[in-house]
């Protein structure tokens, strides 16, 4: 099974491609663009939900449900939103077939029943939610509003790749609104740090903070905030967007309140999401050549057993032991299974184990028995060590955690060696090519200087690190002024 | 604020429309037919979800997500089910806006953008999942797939009301596959057990299960189980539906698989499903004229806290006091809400909180601290009752569960002295005019007659109980022999 996996070295893309389909995460479906995520993958996807959604409680946010098409006037209210989705919506324009008079048993779309106003699937929801919230909003007293919703957008994207980037996708949306400009900003900066959270203790990613240049700002919003993952092969993926969007949407959807003081003010805005993205990032991160690599944090499966035996009153007294082991690891919440599938040999299981990124196996045969241990490999390391069963349980929990946490310092090692500083453009063109990574280089702060940058080496500024130091430089491209560095990377 | 409920005698229509926009749970959004779920409502079908969810996966369902288009030559592929829900597709036909040159500032459809073929935004899934699972399904080892979806689909109803009939809705659907026939419709009948099981257990709503006339049937199933409940204006509404598919879409759909013997055979299947409607019936079947009415097992807030004082001193005590009792009710897992807001009345929160269908509401003012007492008031009987501190936690919790069962034993009452035996037509329209509810009647088991019936008293058969007896009869409009009662009904 494992053996057909492409390695990483020989095609990183076609491993990718290969690993997501292989380990039952997702398909191609018969729909141009769009996918299947299937129960393993879903599953995984259900544990981010969850820790995101009590994250997202926590810091008082309500979930709510908008509707998926908007209007075309209402998606045209806020122009630099329009103008930035506008080249891949999906558009409605009927609402109903009939049956085609020329081909029997086909159907046709009934030019009869033409929509009056075409309405667009959401790429997002910022307009039809800013049109709600007008409604909502008419005092100081109904703000903040901290609202966000589960959903599926669509974006026509030209080119996909499964979790990566396909028309239709899952994600959440927070939208928030405030009465105060100092209140959206802090809430965007919360945002993007319960994020950058989420990315480093449950998906064991190490991110960057920063903000997003002009170019690469979110279409109507004043600032975006980020957080920026670097994957194996050296090119970095944007994993969750936090957008300030001033008073854009306010003023668009005419969104008012009376402050304390009974005056009317435009309220200020942000918006925020994370999206089914992440599952890519997840599995470029810790993968490896066997298969997926999960973080026991948003792993489905923690630990499978699998029993070694010949007979089957072996295989009933590995049982009763095992029963013994997994009413242990119930008790300390450890998820496990017990493969005891006698249609399939061991090794067979072990590679379909592997290949799932099930972060630890533990063997079971008949001299275990005897000796009153267990065989425990961890998948991360391809490591294993027989331990004796007093006590196991505690240790595999005390494993699961040691494995989130090795994860995490091993992206986090490969990360920060693949940050070079570089002062001129010919160092920059050399990293970016041989050894990939961030390039921290000075730049001039012009978009034309980030065009020219992105035209020449596909790099293009991931982000402006929020923890960067103020330094005298100059730019790696125009030798203009500068007094930041920013990150460079070619990116997902 | 109740004051403006329109009362249930005055107009049952009015009252339920009023009642969903001002407790909070949805409103019509600026797009045709389509609602908006606010925070109060979606907490509530958050609970429903978190329930339903975990009934699926104990009885071994898994989640996973297809895709939210179907390409139409995918979509005519089972023909009954295409035609049953052609009337009331969207329809994409294009995937990019441009600038409209005529009109400055505004967008347009490209028409250089067009599909090659158009998109139907799914109605219901069969048809993307079947065209999937042809994919999935090799041998009898593939078998069964338990697999459901959260989603949302699209049905353009022309007439459409809050939660009950809406163009876009939330829902899941379970799309099931097995080996042998009966197997799937074991599965039918679990699944409508479970839908009858959540509905009594949590939405304290009494339900009859029973088989649709194939005149109701789903378009493509062989067999409809559903669960039908009563509300309060003697109208029916269909709660769940399970479909026992027949080999109708693996047919369509080409999903065979290799039995036991190697031999090729087709796949049967299931599909099931619940929506966002189970709001609008949970809204009529308890809420009254003062506002929502909610069982404690799906209210967002079991238990809300008034202090009454009138210095601030006073407010520190009673809160000191409050404290201690929601420490001891969270310890219950009682969800509980302490409304210390100081810009409103406790008479304006007492009348919100009525309105918003929270089960308890707790008072204490400066006399309850002298005496060692809270006032406990129940939302359902709108009685009160003074009672020691002493024990208070433990007796609130008891206390929900007694209001969980009397809601359903009050909507028990309801259901069963509204379902009425008649055996000659002029009862038929008599009972159905004067006191409403389930007329159980005879009927000869055609569908002109079911027709006909409709026709003259717009009632459709909502069921053919399962749990009904074989008696000779006769067709309560023919005259011809039948051999089993069937429920009739006025129905949402």
């Amino acid at each position: 099974m494992s053996k057909n996996l492409t390695t990483r070295s020989e095609d990183y893309s076609k491993w990718y491609n290969e690993l997501v389909v292989k380990a039952d995460l997702a398909e191609n479906s018969g729909v141009r663009g769009c996918m299947v995520i299937k129960p393993y993958g879903y599953a995984i996807w259900e544990k981010m939900q969850a820790e995101l959604d009590r994250m997202f409680k926590e810091t008082g946010h309500q979930n709510a449900y908008f509707p998926l098409f908007v209007p075309k006037s209402m998606f045209e209210a806020e122009e630099k939103n329009a103008e930035g989705f506008a080249k891949e919506c999906a558009i409605v324009t009927h609402y109903r077939l009939k049956n085609d008079p020329d081909k029997p048993g086909k159907l046709m779309v009934d030019p009869n029943a033409k929509l009056e106003e075409e309405l667009i699937v959401r790429p997002t929801s910022e307009a039809i939610i800013w049109s709600t919230y007008k409604g909502w909003v008419q005092s100081y007293r109904d703000l903040p509003l901290l609202i966000n919703q589960w959903a599926n957008v669509v974006r026509w994207e030209m080119r996909t790749r499964l979790f990566l980037r396909t028309a239709e996708f899952l994600w959440q949306e927070g939208h928030t609104a405030h009465a105060t400009r100092s209140e959206a900003v802090e809430e965007s900066e919360k945002m993007m740090n319960v994020y950058a959270e989420f990315a480093e203790n449950f998906m064991a990613i190490p991110v960057i903070k920063g903000l997003k240049t002009e170019t690469e700002r979110f279409a109507g919003a004043e600032e975006t905030y980020c957080i920026e993952a670097l994957m194996q092969d050296g090119k970095a993926l944007q994993a969750g967007t936090s957008h300030f969007l001033g008073q854009n949407f306010a003023k668009a959807f005419d969104v008012k309140f009376a402050n304390a003081e009974g005056k009317q003010e435009y309220v200020w805005g942000t918006s925020w999401g994370v999206s089914t993205r992440l599952m890519g990032a997840l599995v470029m991160t810790h993968s490896d050549d066997k298969g997926l690599v999960l973080p026991p944090n948003l792993a489905p499966i923690q630990v499978v057993i699998v029993p070694i035996h010949k007979t089957d009153e072996q295989l009933a007294e590995i049982t009763a032991e095992v029963n013994v082991l997994i009413a242990e690891l119930k008790k300390l919440n450890v998820s496990v299974k017990y493969d005891d599938r006698t249609t399939q040999k061991p090794g067979f299981k072990f590679a379909e184990w592997e290949l799932k990124g099930v972060p630890v196996r533990i063997a079971v045969g008949p001299k275990d028995l005897e000796n009153g241990t267990f065989e425990v490999a961890r998948r991360d390391t391809l490591t294993k060590e027989t331990k004796a069963k007093d006590g196991i349980a505690t240790f595999i929990s005390g494993l699961l955690e040691q494995i989130q946490e090795d994860l995490f310092n091993k992206a986090l090692n490969y990360r920060d060696t693949h940050i070079t500083e570089v002062n001129s453009f010919e160092e920059f063109k050399s990293v970016l090519n041989d050894k990939g990574g961030f390039v921290s280089a000075h730049w001039d702060g012009t978009a034309a200087t980030e065009e020219k940058i992105k035209d020449l080496t596909k790099a293009t500024i991931r982000c402006i690190p929020l923890d960067g130091v103020e330094e005298v430089g100059s730019c790696v491209l125009t030798g203009n002024p500068s007094v930041k560095r920013v990150l460079f990377a070619k990116a997902y």
